[in-house]
């Protein structure tokens, strides 16, 4: 099995000129899961696919994940990602900015290095799930400045947000492998489940989870009023009076007083199993959806992902 | 033929989200000259191809060449830009940052839509341009901090910042009307040559034209210390005197005595005479290729702009 982490560092940000590679190499060097190229490189073996084929799919996928990540970092004003500096911080804005369009055109450089007849459907999907994320990225902009989000809107922004880029990641590599149309589509539609769960159990786990486990300080959305599934869900069912006492704590300063408040109110609308519902049954249907298609070793590491995903404490 | 505004108005800048198209479209709708797609379909009509197809590739080089700008604007925080206020004056820098990269995508949608044979060379072709241009930017960064460069690699600098995009477009233009590669590389040699003679003339033009039809003020680059083709070219040919006298008048404020000692400077060392030459051997030499090619309407309209740049004086 191809070694993502090597397959990046093979691609030498040592190059000239220094100031426009280096905080490229940076930003690809933290690390992360690799979730997108894995799975990537997992549909093109559930179709008997070769790696090598996928792989630079694989790797502009990679690329362009961590591409909006610094750019938002820099709109975000972000000053750390993965536990070190981010790249406007380490550099200045500028740096940011122009390496950030360098990783998108070296996105497409390795696009056009998949095998030629698979070029062109590879290029398309690409054009419309990276449309898809900046339209999110305007949107969201765009939510935090609203107060009436409904959670259907919520739900859309977070298939954006997620599920576009895993969908988008499964669908391709099994394209390049060879896959029917049919197969294609339903690992697609595999990942925006996958990713709906995962983004719904963000929210969760910012809320409920183990302090000693999660990593990060708890009840941190719950501080800035971020629009999350959880507080969504909580308007959308609260009765008036309940509905008073949230508008009361959101205008609360941050702190354990408003965390334990909002918790307590999340608490008794049963905000906590709506999420653990919406987890479940979008797992259960990336599951269901798995099941139509080959079963083999790379079906399993599937399955396993998702069930990982759905049960993850951090 | 086709009309390039109308082509880029039909591209439906009013789409949703708003605060993401919106710039977009204020961008593209500055105008300018359009040069870069009316190369492209000109190369076109030059091999008799159909310029429906070369169309979607002409609009991808304009959208490229207005995302640079954007970007460019934001980094060089410049207020205005063709008479009006920059985007990230209008709207606000995240908005500037997050619609560039979306121009940068819609370009790529577009390579996406020339006849499905030539997407291949196409995107290539585009992926190294833009790699040239967003190196170009660094190095731009990098001389800035450096007080020894060469006349050689301010060349190198200007073929990249003008010349590989005009060159590009030639070169895409008369590949997709299915001209042979040798004809293809003689268009994209003679857009290298063109760049290099309008990027001169730039500097020229700066210190050297009539203020009545310039349109801006005289001297902005001896102002900033701008290490122009002037600058680099006089300081490579001055004595030790000179050189001394050169350094002073580069300490001293900016202002009309600054432009007076500078330009006296440049007189008593022929610098104009110098870049005058320069401007000629490229306009002869992208003519001279212009012959090898036939000889049609389109190759009458490039010879018309190739002598009208090198005599334009604003």
């Amino acid at each position: 099995m191809i070694d993502i982490n090597e397959a990046i560092e093979s691609l030498d940000w040592k190059r000239e000129p220094k100031g426009l590679y280096e905080p490229i190499g940076y930003t690809l060097s933290a690390g992360g899961k690799r979730v997108r190229p894995q799975l990537a490189l997992t549909a093109c073996r559930m179709f008997g696919g070769r790696e090598e084929d996928v792989l630079p799919a694989a790797l502009a996928l990679e690329i362009f994940h961590n591409f909006t990540l610094l750019h938002d970092d820099v709109m975000d004003h972000a000053p750390v990602r993965r536990g070190r500096p981010t790249v406007h911080i380490k550099w200045d804005e500028n740096t940011a900015i122009l390496s950030g369009d360098q990783m998108l055109i070296e996105a497409y450089k390795l696009i056009a290095q998949v095998p030629s007849d698979k070029v062109l459907s590879t290029l398309r999907w690409f054009n419309e799930m990276a449309t898809q994320i900046c339209e999110r990225q305007q949107y969201d902009v765009d939510f935090e400045r609203r107060d009436d989000v409904r959670i259907d809107e919520y739900i859309e922004m977070i298939r954006l947000k997620t599920s576009v880029l895993l969908g988008n990641a499964l669908r391709t590599g099994a394209y390049i492998a060879g896959a029917t149309e049919q197969e294609q589509q339903t690992l697609y539609d595999l990942g925006i489940h996958l990713g709906l769960a995962f983004q719904i159990q963000d929210d969760l786990l910012d809320v409920y989870s183990d302090p000693a486990t999660f990593g990060k300080a708890i009840g941190g959305d719950i501080c800035c009023n971020k629009k999350t599934y959880l507080l969504l869900t909580a308007r959308d069912i609260a009765d008036a009076k309940q509905k008073a006492r949230l508008k009361e704590w959101l205008r609360h300063d941050a702190g354990q007083e408003k965390i334990a408040g909002v918790t307590a109110l999340y608490d008794e609308l049963g905000v906590r199993r709506a999420a653990e519902e919406a987890i479940s049954q979008h797992t259960m249907e990336a599951l269901r959806l798995l099941e139509t298609l080959p079963q083999n070793e790379a079906s399993e590491r599937l399955r396993a992902l998702a069930e990982r995903l759905s049960t993850r404490n951090k």
